[in-house]
């Protein structure tokens, strides 16, 4: 089911549109007219303009070519209006209204003629019950969220079934340098569900990473062929561990209770799963910036024995191999750094040093190396080792990857030009270790499941 | 065993000093000359002056009170300049070298004739194999590390078995707006260890929380009783949950491998765990900065569903209670936001609104609730609830704590204006979720032992 009318229109009407600040109806339209493209306030009980659109008192009324209904009315009339957009011809509309499915006896009965007046009307609908979608390259914002023009562009998806855990993340994306393609709120999943949303942006140019976010799902086994199917790589957050039943069925009528089932399967699949926003969005960093790993091998050099220490702790504990260096490495790395504090697999060069980039790059040209992880603690005077790793990545086609700590002012371009280099650059030892377990975990989607299983301790 | 000549020095002898810029004893001398008090550089084969103070050729030669020498020598002549140090009344010594205890057979031997100088002359070590310590507040950098200061002074001590470590999670107070009373990397821990460390900085009024790193000791039990006696908050991130100890080993001579028994021992003693640097960071600013907690019954309110149910989650893996809440906070949030969208416990309030702050203090109010968690994604035309939340803390006497998401140019003022009321801010739902963690963990240090069985699941 191609949801292009949804996430890719050419002109929208705010249903609902509203004069009143504060109200849905004026947020979904302040949003809205960002879009470079028609857009429609329409309202029947208003008259002249908001945001110097007129009025207009239907959908129906429309002539232009708009395929993007976004719903600001109460729930009972949703389903009414749902049917006027497919008279009109609009193939997509956004509900933001709760008060179906997550609603009791009453609402799931009201979600059923939404979705009867959808079907009908070949109408892709997102929510009911979400906060919309947005597109920042686009300027495409189908929500009534605000302070949505701070959620920077970038190359990653965000599929979430909760509008908020989304925002969540997107404002952290800010901070790390990365931005998203698209953002969307699944809400109670009516027509569209996690499946659609993925193949969607699966399609997208602009995508290089999906990151998801799931309370529970009723088609456990098409959500995980469809990740698996997927070209582009796929993460997911699956929350739900412990027994938030009530709660999340109030959410977006959703029952949990199947997390062990969904991280088994996504072991299985090669998905990545990972346990808050932040891993997600690290996750979705490395994935979408370092090339395909062939394969679960990490070779880690560190300028500090304790990050180093605590990096291979949680690496092994993820499943990561650290395989023994080949002698040619090892002997490479011993002309670099005569003596130096530790040569095995991690490489320990002791402190920040000139040669620190070629002891990198030494480990990175290692046949039995699949993925370089890298610890630095920042050294004003050295720098990072930007001129010797430049052409790497694209040399060894590996992914590399950094954390390293050091003083905010003063690191903020140098951490920028390694990233340039296709290095994505994590500020703690520990996301860049689980940034690192999840491009493992992906390296494992081909493998046999019995080597999965083996692998996939956690 | 006091350890004032070590931390809290009057003067300051650096050994080994050097004119050569990069070297060890330039670096320590730079970092010294900072502090307010006299500081000699040390060394026979130099003359005239560095960084403005006269070389002198020995310890003995200073008649100034200086009880602190920071050894820049190489480690065969580290236990004739101890012995140098304790003949000249030197009560602490910072030895930088490595090759002792952690390089084999003969570096053993070696530390062992360096603690015999040191017990003879009465003198306090700090390593060797350190990086040293810094106190921000006295501009005290007993440390070669660079851009030190640039770590901000706060009330947050970090007692590190490894200084690399230490500066990676110091380097990201800046970023969360706290900062350190002391930092400390123990090395080899020839007889400072995390006892002498933990039981100094206990006593220091500039201290209100004592963040633990730990590869491994070999006197598990007197530390668990040493953390457990303290009057300050300890919070403990033990590394080695796999086996890396060769490595380890290699690093600060220390064995690990002894994790579980650790992580079994912290939780019957009440010392919260971690699992990473931001982690051991986020409980300490909430262990810092809010009341202490008197049971384990955390309130949860949320404005976002989504974020809501991740924190619910993450709580009760840890261990948390979510109690019912008592039938009068219960009419006191109906009777504030009538036909809310979730009244039970979390308190889900759909989005902000303006009464929003009403509804934290009805749950921070409730005699069911020992601990209050919050989550609200920040909306500009909102704000936080900062005045009606104003002297709540004090009132209640309870930790109060906040998770939040928005973009960082708007929200960064208001956070800090609500961290002014000590309730500390955390940018996504489950950093405060651990942080919150930490609190029920302390809580629980006078529970009975098999409570403290039942309830840490982790």
């Amino acid at each position: 089911m191609a949801v292009t009318s949804l996430f890719d229109p050419s002109g929208i009407a705010v249903v609902g549109a509203s004069e009143t600040p504060g109200k849905i109806g004026y947020e979904a339209m302040r949003n809205a007219v960002e879009f470079d493209g028609p857009v429609y306030p329409v309202n029947p009980s208003a008259s002249g303009t908001v945001f110097d659109r007129e009025f207009v008192s239907s959908v129906t009324d429309i002539d232009d070519a708009v395929d993007l209904a976004l719903l600001c009315v109460p729930a009972p009339v949703v389903p009414d209006v749902v049917e006027e957009c497919g008279a009109a011809g609009i193939g997509g509309a956004v509900i933001f209204a709760g008060g179906f499915a997550e609603a009791g006896k009453e609402g799931k009965r009201l979600q059923r003629r939404l979705i009867e007046a959808a079907t009908e009307g070949g109408v892709h609908l997102l929510g009911p019950n979400t906060s919309g979608f947005l597109l920042p390259s686009e300027k495409l914002y189908a929500t009534f969220a605000t302070d949505v023009e701070a959620i920077p562009a970038g190359n990653l998806v965000v599929v979430a079934q909760s509008g908020g855990l989304a925002y969540s993340l997107a404002f952290r994306a800010e901070n790390e340098g990365v931005g998203v393609s698209a953002m969307v709120g699944l809400g109670n999943r009516a027509n569209v569900g996690f499946q659609e949303a993925i193949e969607h942006f699966d399609a997208d140019d602009r995508t290089d990473a999906i990151l998801l976010h799931i309370e529970g799902t009723d088609h456990a086994r098409g959500l995980l062929e469809t990740c698996h199917a997927t070209e582009t790589p796929v993460v997911a957050y699956n929350v739900g561990e412990q027994d938030v039943g009530d709660f999340a069925e109030s959410h977006t009528g959703a029952l949990t209770g199947r997390y062990e089932l969904y991280e088994a399967g996504f072991a299985q699949y090669g998905v990545p799963t990972v346990r808050s926003v932040q891993e997600l969005l690290d996750a979705g960093k490395s994935l979408s910036s370092c090339p395909r790993p062939d394969g679960p091998n990490v070779g880690v050099v560190t300028a500090q024995a304790g990050p180093g220490i605590a990096i291979t702790d949680r690496l092994k504990a993820a499943g990561a191999e650290l395989p023994m260096l080949t002698d040619e490495t090892r002997e490479t790395v011993e002309e670099i750094l005569p003596g130096m504090t530790y040569s095995a697999n991690p490489v320990d060069t002791g402190r920040p040093m000139p040669e620190f980039g070629d002891v990198v790059a030494a480990v990175a040209r290692d046949e039995n190396v699949d993925i370089v992880m890298v610890y630095e603690l920042y050294e004003r005077a050295l720098g990072y080792p930007t001129g010797t790793l430049e052409g790497l990545v694209d040399e060894v086609d590996k992914p590399i990857v950094f954390a390293s700590g050091g003083p905010d002012a003063a690191l903020q371009n140098e951490l920028a030009d390694l990233e340039a280099l296709r290095i994505p650059v994590y500020r703690t030892p520990e996301r860049g270790a689980d940034a690192v377990a999840a491009l493992v975990r992906y390296a494992l989607r081909n493998a046999e499941p019995d080597v999965v299983a083996e692998k996939v301790s956690r």
